[in-house]
C-alpha cells in the first residue's frame, strides 16, 4: 500500500478522512483487481463523470503486452463514458459485456460483430435490477467485482461526491431502495455524497483528465422547423387551459432537434420553465441567463469544454439553480408521472400507428441502445418523438424515410405515443383509433414525396384487412418492410415497387 | 322528474341522501341525455360493476324502433362490461368510438372491420389522460356528455359507493389527481365512495340485474406444466435469497394459466402471500381458504357466479382480506414499481427476441386490448410472460407457435420482460444479450418441432447480419414473418420453406 506522500497537495485537501489518504496510489498497483472475466463497474453518464486513469492504465497494459481478447470484462456503468476509455476498451477487446447503453464506433461495431455481448435497459431499472442481484446471478460470488468511481471529493464520513455526473454510481457502490418523496423539480432528497465502506476502498488515483466532451451540435433548418411546430403546439395547449403558462418540467434529450427546441424556447413568450431531464446541455446555459428557466434536474451536466469553462466561471449565477441525481430518480416513471413532464425525444423511425424504434436501424444493427426514452415517453403527460422525416442515404439525399409503414425494432409502442413532429408538420394523435392515426402521421408528418407512398400502402392494407375482418390496424404484413428492402436493395426507399 | 313513490324499500334502504330519492325514474325518462354522437362514460372493469338497465333500454330501443347506426357513441369503461350491454351495442351499431379495452365477439368484429374507432391505452393512464382533457379536446364542451354508474349505495353526502369493480368510475365522475402513499398491499388511501355534486345527477334508476359472468376456466395439462416451471422458478429465487418465502406481491392475469398458477401456489410452501393485480378470481378464494393468501387487492372482483354465492355466503371470513381501489392505482407503475410485484400475463406470441405481442394477430386483428399487461411487466420486479407453446390452427393441433421470429406488433418491449416460460420450460433471460436470449427462449420453451425451425432462422440471421456487423439482434427482415405467412398460406407454420 502507498504512503500519504505521494498524494498532491490538492488531492489532499479533496481527500477529508486522513485515513484514506493510506490509499492513494498508482493505477499499476490495482492491476491484479482487473482479472480477466471481472465483472467491473464505473462511474459516469452520457460521456462525463467516468474514471480515465486507470482504464488508460488497463487499455495501454492489453496495448504494450499485446493482451488484446486476454483481458476481457463485463463492463456496467450508468450509461456512456468517453471513446478514450469503453470505446478504446472495445477496439482492444477488453469487454465481454455490457449494458446499458454505450457510446463510440468501435464499441458498437463490437456489438454488432458479435464480439460483445450488449443487454440494452430502461436506463431508471438497471441500477435496480443490478441491485437486486439480476446480472450477477450466475457469477461464485453473486456481485461485481470492482468499481472504479471518478469523484470530486471524499469527505470525512468517506463517501465520495461524485462530479459531472451521478448516474448509477450509488448502487454501483452499494444497495440503494428507497420511495421518492418528490413533488416538485427542485425538491431535494437523499444525500450530497455516496456512502461507501471505506474498507472496501482498495485504492484512490490522483487524475487530472478532463471528460472529452465534444462540442454542441448546431440548429439546422429542419430542426428549427420542428422547433416551430413543437412551441405552436404547446402555445395552443396552453390556450386550451392544459398546460400552465410555465408548461410543465421539460425533458429533452441530446442532438441538434433538442438543441433548436431549447432555442425556440428562449424565444418564446413561456416563462418560469423547470427541466425534469437526464443531461443538461449548453443551451439550458442560454435558458438560464434569458431568465426563461427557473431550475434544472438531471443525472448529467454533458458541456462541451467552452460551456464548462463558461459554467465554471459563473458558478455564483448557476450553481443554485441546478441539481444532479442518481438516474434512478432522475428517469424515474413515478416522478415523471407525477410531475407531468413534458417527454421529448428522436427514433430512428416512427410508423403510421405511432409504435417508435429508438434502437435498431434495420431491426438489427444497435445505434446506442434505449437510454431513458421509454422511461419519459412511457410515463410522461406529453409523449413527443420529433425526427426529420427524411434522413439521406448514399445516393439520395431523402432516401430514408423516418415515417414507415412498420417499425422494424420496436422501443416505444402506440400505447405511448402523443405527439409526433418533423419539419413538415405536427400529428397529434391522443385519442385516436390506428386508422386515423394513420392518416394524420402520414399527412401531417411524412416527407411529401412519401405521403402518396405510405397512403397507398394504408389503402391496400384497410382494403385487405377490412374485408377479412381484422382490419384494426391494417398492415400488408408480408409487405410491410419493402421501403426498408428497396432502401437495402436500390439505395432508397423511394424505389418500393407497387404494394 | 320522478316521485319518491318510485323507489322499492330496497332501494330506499341505500339511497341515504333524501333529496337523491327524488331522482329515481325510469330508463325511458333519460333517453333524452343519449342523443346520437354523444361521449358515454360507464362504471365496470372486466365484465363487473357495469351499468345494465340503462343500457339494455337503449338497445331494446335502437332495436324496436330499427335505429341502427342512427344512435352511435363514444364508449369509455374502465375495461370491459357486459356480453348484453357493449357487446350487444356493438352489434346494434351503436359504438362509435370505444377505448381503453373491451370483450366480445360483436364488438371485436366491428373494431376489426372497421366499423368502430377504438384506441387502445394503459389501463393505469386512460383515466387519467381522459381527465387531463387528452381525449375530449375536439368536443364544443370539451368533456364527456354523462356517465351512468352502478352503485351499491348512495350515501348521506351524495357520493356513489361501487360494487364489484372500481376501475375508472371515479376519473369517469370527476377529476382525480393526486399522489399514491401506498407502502404495502393493505394500505388504504382516499375513501370509500366516490363523490358526485348531486345537482348534476340527472337520474337514479333501480337495477336488479346482476353481473354476466362465466364459469371458471379449469386448468388443463399444458397451464399444469407452466405453473410447475414458474413455482420451481419461485422456490430457486426463494433458495438464493432474491425473494422472500412469502414471495412479493403477486399480478395474475385471466384465464386457465393464472388459475393453474394460483393452484400450484396452493400445493407450495410459499406462505403469507399477498396480491396485487387488477382483477379477484375465483381460484384466490382457495387460496384465502388454505392459509396461504393474508390479503388481496384489486380494481375488480370477477367471480363465476358460484364463486359471488361463495364469497357472500362466507362474507365474515373474506372482508377484511379484500380491498377494491380505482385502476388508476390498481395499475400504478408507481406503485408496481416499490412493492417489487411479480407480473405475470399471457401473450398472443414472443419472439425469440423476448418482445411480446399482446393484442393484434397477425399484427392486424384486435383481440381485447393491452388491459393492465404493460402497466404491470414494465415495472414489476419479475416481469413473466406465460403462454403454451403452440396453438392449434384449424388443421394442425400445433400449427401456431407462440414462440416466433418476430412478433407482428409489439406492447411489451426486450427491455421489459425477465422470464418466458411455456409448458415445455421457463427461460430465464434477465442480463442475457439478444443472441443470448434467443437461444435459450427457443431451446426452452419452443414446442420441439419448432426449435429446429427456430434455430436455422438464427444461425441464418446470425450468419447474415454479423458479416454485415450489424448482428446485435439479427434478423432475416424480409423474411422475418414467413412462419405467419405459413400458416395463412398452408394452414400451419410448421410448413414454412427453408429460411
Amino acid at each position: 500500500m502507498s504512503t500519504p506522500a505521494r498524494a498532491s497537495a490538492a488531492l489532499k485537501a479533496r481527500v477529508r478522512r486522513p485515513t484514506m489518504l493510506n490509499k492513494v496510489c498508482h493505477p499499476e498497483e490495482m492491476l491484479h483487481h482487473f482479472p480477466n472475466g471481472a465483472y467491473i463497474g464505473w462511474s459516469g453518464f452520457t460521456g462525463v463523470g467516468y474514471p480515465k486513469k486507470i482504464p488508460t492504465f488497463l487499455a495501454d497494459h492489453v496495448e504494450k503486452n499485446n493482451l488484446q481478447g486476454k483481458l476481457r470484462y463485463s463492463l456496467f456503468v450508468g450509461a456512456s463514458s468517453g471513446a478514450e476509455t469503453e470505446n478504446r476498451w472495445a477496439g482492444l477487446k477488453m469487454i465481454e459485456r455490457r449494458s446499458p447503453h454505450q457510446v463510440g464506433k468501435a464499441i458498437s461495431k463490437g456489438i454488432n460483430n458479435g464480439e460483445i455481448n450488449f443487454f440494452d435497459k430502461h436506463l431508471s431499472m438497471f441500477p435496480v435490477d443490478l441491485v437486486y442481484g439480476f446480472y450477477t446471478r450466475d457469477r461464485p460470488n453473486k456481485n461485481i467485482d470492482v468499481v472504479v468511481v471518478e469523484a470530486t471529493d471524499i469527505l470525512e464520513d468517506g463517501s465520495i461526491v461524485p462530479g459531472a455526473s451521478v448516474g448509477a454510481t450509488p448502487e454501483l457502490v452499494q444497495m440503494a431502495d428507497k420511495p421518492y418523496l418528490i413533488m416538485g423539480v427542485e425538491d431535494r432528497i437523499g444525500r450530497t455524497s455516496i456512502p461507501v465502506d471505506p474498507e472496501k476502498v482498495v485504492g484512490i488515483i490522483e487524475s487530472d483528465y478532463p471528460d472529452a466532451t465534444s462540442p454542441n451540435t448546431p440548429a439546422d433548418a429542419k430542426s428549427e422547423a420542428i422547433a416551430g411546430h413543437l412551441i405552436e403546439f404547446l402555445e395552443h395547449e396552453v390556450a386550451h387551459g392544459r398546460l400552465p403558462k410555465s408548461l410543465l418540467p421539460l425533458q429533452s434529450g441530446i442532438g441538434n432537434v433538442a438543441n433548436a427546441i431549447i432555442g425556440g424556447l428562449n424565444k418564446s413568450n413561456f416563462s418560469n420553465l423547470k427541466v425534469w431531464t437526464e443531461v443538461i446541455q449548453d443551451t439550458f446555459l442560454d435558458l438560464f441567463d434569458s431568465g426563461k428557466l427557473d431550475f434544472a434536474t438531471a443525472t448529467s451536466i454533458r458541456f462541451s469544454p467552452e460551456a464548462f469553462t463558461r459554467f465554471y466561471d459563473n458558478w455564483e449565477k448557476y450553481h443554485n439553480k441546478l441539481l444532479l441525481r442518481s438516474q434512478q430518480v432522475s428517469n424515474s416513471p413515478e416522478i415523471i408521472r407525477r410531475l407531468g413532464v413534458i417527454g421529448m425525444n428522436t427514433p430512428v423511425e416512427v410508423d403510421i400507428y405511432a409504435h417508435a424504434n429508438s434502437t435498431c436501424v434495420m431491426g438489427s444493427r444497435m445505434l446506442n441502445g434505449l437510454g431513458g426514452s421509454a422511461d419519459f415517453l412511457r410515463s410522461a403527460k406529453y409523449s413527443i418523438m420529433h425526427t426529420p422525416s427524411t434522413r439521406p442515404s448514399k445516393t439520395d439525399p431523402d432516401g430514408v424515410s423516418c415515417i414507415v409503414p412498420m417499425c422494424t425494432h420496436v422501443d416505444q409502442t402506440e400505447h405511448d405515443l402523443d405527439v409526433v413532429v418533423t419539419e413538415n408538420g405536427l400529428a397529434d394523435v391522443r385519442g385516436l383509433s390506428p386508422r386515423e392515426r394513420a392518416r394524420v402521421i402520414i399527412n401531417k408528418c411524412a416527407h411529401p414525396e412519401y405521403q402518396p407512398i405510405l397512403n397507398a400502402y394504408l389503402d391496400k392494407a384497410e382494403y385487405e384487412c377490412l374485408r377479412k375482418g381484422m382490419g384494426h390496424e391494417p398492415h400488408l404484413l408480408f409487405n410491410s418492410f419493402d421501403m426498408h428492402k428497396a432502401l437495402q436493395e436500390q439505395g432508397s426507399m423511394k424505389k418500393v415497387k407497387s404494394w
